[in-house]
């Protein structure tokens, strides 16, 4: 595995993100006692709450990485845009928010008018399943510091949504789970938008450069299974919250997968997690596991392993959660509980037992 | 002419933003009735105003383009948080609205955490000068998907900006504009983030690839006077705004310059203008016109010439108007006033008169 640079610059990546993160909290008192002032709760998880007044905003940035390059390799440009939506409304969903609108930023090599419109057509789909309004973009042309693969147009696609508070609704914060509490696993189809060094890296390496095009069972090729659209779980998970039911952590399952993403909420009150039901990882994602040798840990840790997003109820409110998820069209399902010790166990499936410690 | 890039794919782009937008409007019905429902207004001009009921919402997006190259060049990083923060609060306040929060997003090759430690220290300073709070951020490392100058880190940086508008104002949007009005011009004291294509080709022609390093009195080399970071002018338009002064219009001075951004107020009452007395423009910027034998209208094109921001005001508030943006340390200045007849004449400082007609 020391040829895969995935996963291996962690550290470094950390401490960028902490210098960020410092400098950002270093500004929040440019607003204080104003509109836009952050709502600073334990533990700092709700830095992006804004308090305006009788409303409370979030906002949340991301960008679809280089999975831009599957696009790139297979000409299909038209469902990028479920990625960056997915990336960042369910973001905002999974703090209890609800999307409202978002704005893009497209940097390209050079314009090829019938990519952007793609793209843009992908957009405009991808906004109408999140129920969001794009009501900000740019297009930004910036030659040779955008690159990619292949003769065509390259770009870098990000995008920031901002979202509100329902009414009578509080963040969603992790504050109030409790061990017993049950957690619901939404399937994720793909890779959604994270993990692609180590896919690429994988593929590259067993089926050569022109990897996308190798034919695949049910996908046509690689190219189009690494393809696969995010699902976008928002509007379902606002139903689930406006229901009543009683949600006490949701985990949107992006970069550092179930151990990252869950284990953050779980962190909150220092519980753990036995998952002993997730979704089976899709059938192509197994495979690639498989194909690259790529041990439990690793997988975990890189891909969603077919699970997108997880939420955290109350043990009565969780098959009418499940049900409401499976109503809006998800198949939901319990998939494991919270416990007092900390960690995160993962079994079942034929798979062997894998363990994630929660640091701290 | 003929070998500078610059302002050549203009066609392209605007077709490109066409569908942008055209894609974006279709997703506007999404919110209709709900929290983040765009405000439209005549000539579309407020789309990217959302009604989140007692509270008025803007956001805005934009990057800070090949600017960075110059950072990459001269390997000062600090002062590139100036430009990115001004790109996008300065065109909300444009549009009438207080900046209050702001996301960015960095796209780098791999990370080095000095250099992104300087970016995020000159975030901070940037968001203190604007009153606004850092409350989202996004770093994505995407390797050969990015380029630049030298060795280094390389990088592209963006931002989201969001703002509301202030209690009993309305957006200024140019419908009161009328022919008397008085434009009050902001100094700009370089480029902005804007054309810097044109200046790296000129640079690069007349002084070689090592241009960067090549001195300038008063600037140390001619890297350090293209870095000259942008002035944030949005906390002393607020100041306007909020003093009771007539806000008719107000034009952020970006890409397109004066022709396309006070071209674009002055179209939404089909009227002209006459600039006589415009702030000049910084000495290096005029010293790089003539090494490069750059036009007038080009240069009027692709450059702010000196100018950053315009307000216009009704007659009668035009001093006051000045005084207050010089008690917040801008040399304000008339600079011109609003004429019945519709194109854009520039005149005045040695320069010959430059006319450009404003279509539709």
């Amino acid at each position: 595995m020391s040829n895969l640079r995935s996963g291996m610059d962690l550290g470094l990546g950390d401490r960028c993100s902490h210098i960020a993160f410092t400098r950002a909290k270093e500004t929040f008192a440019n607003r204080a006692g104003r509109p836009g002032s952050p709502i600073l709760q334990v533990g700092a998880s709700f830095a992006n709450c804004m308090d305006y007044g009788a409303v409370k905003v979030a906002m949340t940035s991301d960008g679809i990485g280089s999975k831009i390059e599957v696009a790139e390799r297979t000409g299909v440009y038209r469902t990028l845009g479920f990625d960056l939506v997915a990336m960042v409304v369910d973001d905002l969903v999974s703090n209890g928010f609800e999307p409202a609108n978002l704005s893009n930023i497209l940097d390209v090599d050079y314009l090829d008018v019938r990519v952007v419109d793609e793209l843009m057509q992908g957009l405009a789909d991808a906004a109408a399943a999140a129920q969001v309004a794009v009501t900000g973009g740019e297009i930004a042309e910036l030659g040779a510091r955008v690159r990619g693969y292949g003769p065509g147009m390259h770009f870098n696609w990000c995008a920031t949504a901002i979202g509100l508070l329902p009414q009578g609704l509080r963040p969603v914060d992790g504050l109030a789970l409790e061990p017993g509490d049950v957690l619901v696993a939404l399937p994720s189809t793909g890779f959604r938008s994270n993990g692609f060094s180590l896919v690429r890296s994988v593929l590259g390496r067993c089926l050569g450069d022109a990897w996308h095009e190798q034919p695949l069972a049910g996908f046509d090729t690689w190219g189009m299974a690494a393809l696969t659209p995010s699902i976008i779980y928002a509007p379902a998970v606002l139903g689930v919250l406006r229901s009543g039911v009683d949600v006490h952590g949701i985990a949107h399952i992006t970069g550092g997968g179930i151990p990252d993403k869950l284990g953050r909420v779980l962190r909150v009150r220092g519980l753990g997690a036995v998952l002993d039901d997730l979704p089976p990882a899709p059938w192509f994602m197994a495979e690639l596991q498989r194909m690259g040798g790529i041990d439990d840990r690793q997988a975990w840790h890189l891909w969603n392993m077919g699970t997108g997003m997880i939420v955290a109820v109350g043990r009565r409110d969780a098959e009418r959660c499940a049900e409401i998820l499976r109503r809006e069209g998800h198949e939901a399902r319990v998939a494991g509980r919270v416990v007092p010790e900390r960690g995160i166990s993962i079994l079942g499936g034929g798979s062997r037992e894998v363990r994630f410690d929660l640091r701290g």
